[in-house]
């Protein structure tokens, strides 16, 4: 069983390390929580219940270091601390290719990488090491994904755009949709989501991104490195959406528009097509997303007559 | 072949049984019935093509209980008498578990529950009986399904919520998503709807609700019963929705949110996070959701300028 | 290896053939074009960009034709020269019907048609000639497709719809979704995306009409011939789109609504139940959707007080 030791989790915070050899397995609630638990109490009020309960071992604020209580572990963050332990456990998470899972002779899986009953992963397809691909993942052929990516069920990487031609007879011809997908290191994928490939060039989900479920990112779009996505959002071909920005659930943008570096969008937001949005830790908010203080503004506005 | 007679239609209805025995095996629309169809009539403008049809059983409402055609039979909701017949006919279907399911070892399925082509059900999952779960479904070793549960082709159970922890270098570590999904009897779950499992605690959809396809529930989220959610609605973590509330289509509810006992939600409504929507049969519309009044009289300014 | 010559080209446009046999094999971007390779132009800007490039062959307009350069083909729409091209070739691709797919011996399932890995497609379902039909698809009985129809991985086709009937205790019991569903020639449908079948009736998506990642179309709808629909669009039960309509990225249309030939709705725009929304040409913005001078001068209203 994976266990974790006070100095192990000193060591995931870059602390001192006190030798301090006390064991725990798993994480919990406080509601759950046993001897061999951890919880974390983010602030004083929970401090209160964190100490009722019957845990092992507490992560607490630094402001709780001398409460005397010899459970308490005071850190500076710790619901981050308890989010490294929870990884460090994952670590120990067995590593399977389900038997049922459909690898191509002509694909190539990292060591380490878990797959899961069902998942495809088509020949020209590239995984790296230490992946969790989940249950009925179809990972296409035109598709390269970084080490630690994690991808639930259900998702689909790498299918063709939706580009189409017109002709003079009114019928469409789509756009030749031939080129890749590049998912970086440690971006995880929510279950059911789809991310495009390039049509000739390429699309791309930069390093540590987090997308959540039944997300669609278009052909073309690059996305950066360290941003959250939330549940239903959707971004239309060739779009940018720089580092560090942060969109909301149900979020819809436009083609050919930018999320600038650090730009938060609110749930639901709408950025049209061609549109720069653009100011680190700016709120934008509404359809057609504004700075948040306009469109409670006009939210204003419209009861004030 | 499944058969249904008057007399068990009057014993599903709760009427006195006059012992009619005449036979029917199917339900249909007027175009295509025959002498073996029930058909239904919910109005008088109805039930004219209804009498009009080749139909074996016309279900009408109760006025039309005098009107000499021996086809006819009167009750009081004949939609709802039609559903009824359906759900009885449905009894009869085949159980199967196809032979290309994959179901763990360590997963319990009841008695009576079919299990479509390659659907996944991982160890550490329980399904109750008589449930039908659909080609390619995705039943997570976390998720708890009660009886006659319906969960339509790719639907996902159990995947782990979107939680994440920013770190002081910018990046995200995912907190830990180890908690349950409970979904209990006679819940419907529509194609492709993703439902997370609770990060610590659980996620829990109550007796009798139904899903539309596409819809997301996020963990942590405590969905009461008999609610009905349209397609494409999205849930975040943490939010509540109570007995019998109604939620449109492409609704987005945020997180810690609170949709009360029977309040409606109309197509593509925004619940910000924290907000407490309140008022049984209560219709809110617009993003931000507000009373359908309110939402009216703020349309109307616009133009009035 | 497939190839394509000048003399096919021009074939494919109806245009005189001259008889050149220079042959290419593969389309590209300019950046990663050789002699081998067709790159198209669709204005002057993009000529020189063309022109640059070590293309083997430009497909360019018609004012190019006197240029000088022997690699320029003048056409009358370069970019549907391309993807022309980009069938052409596409027809070359072998057709294989995975191992690991599912097709019930009940099923029907044309010539040329191909069949990815872990496809589904159940006893009842008919499926035409020369279609692509991708991984982890869910065909179910109730549905059948004409030829060269492509479903791209993960959609669901002809799943049950979402209608239920309340009854007097409160519990909703489904109304019989017992019909088919028709997708007619040419239909493309993108991944994960859901269209359930007929309750009583059929559901019916018209000749040419294109459909993207995660949409969602309900039960008894009448799709049209040539209609674009982008991502995360849904479409409630019993609605009408007629022909050539373009519906943009995550609109919503309720039920029984009717959007008209050729309307065009903007992304994310709305329509109320029962509407009926007509025009050709005309573009409709906003929730609830109108007519997009109109939405302009509304929003302009909300800032000029």
């Amino acid at each position: 069983m994976a266990e974790i030791t006070v100095r192990v989790i000193e060591e995931l915070l870059g602390k001192e390390p006190s030798g301090d050899g006390r064991t725990f397995t798993r994480l919990s609630s406080y509601e759950s929580a046993g001897g061999d638990a951890i919880v974390f109490a983010q602030d004083e009020a929970s401090l209160g219940l964190a100490l009722g309960s019957a845990a092992g071992l507490i992560l607490a604020p630094l402001a709780a270091a001398g409460c005397g209580d010899v459970r308490v572990l005071a850190v500076r963050d710790p619901k981050y601390a308890f989010a490294l332990c929870g990884r460090w456990l994952d670590g120990f998470t067995q590593v399977v290719v389900h038997e049922s899972a459909v690898i191509d002779a002509g694909a190539v899986v990292g060591r380490g990488t878990s797959v899961g009953a069902g998942a495809v992963i088509e020949a020209g397809a590239i995984v790296g090491e230490d992946c969790v691909i989940g249950s009925h993942v179809t990972i296409l052929g035109s598709a390269t994904l970084g080490d630690r990516v994690v991808v639930q069920a259900g998702a689909v990487l790498g299918a063709m755009g939706f580009g189409y031609v017109r002709g003079e007879d009114g019928r469409y011809v789509r756009f030749p949709q031939q080129g890749r997908l590049y998912v970086e290191d440690d971006v995880e994928v929510g279950a059911n989501t789809t991310i495009d490939r390039g049509a000739l060039g390429e699309t791309r989900v930069g390093r540590g991104t987090k997308i959540d479920n039944l997300v669609h990112v278009g052909h073309n779009c690059l996305i950066g490195k360290d941003v959250v996505i939330a549940a239903q959002t959707g971004i239309s071909g060739s779009s940018v959406v720089e580092d560090g920005a942060i969109l909301g659930g149900q979020v819809g943008i436009g083609e050919h528009a930018t999320v600038g570096k650090g730009v938060i969008l609110g749930g639901g937001a709408g950025v049209l097509s061609g549109k720069k949005m653009r100011g680190e830790g700016e709120v934008f908010w509404g359809r057609p997303a504004r700075p948040l203080k306009e469109y409670l503004r006009d939210l204003a506005r419209l009861k004030k007559r």
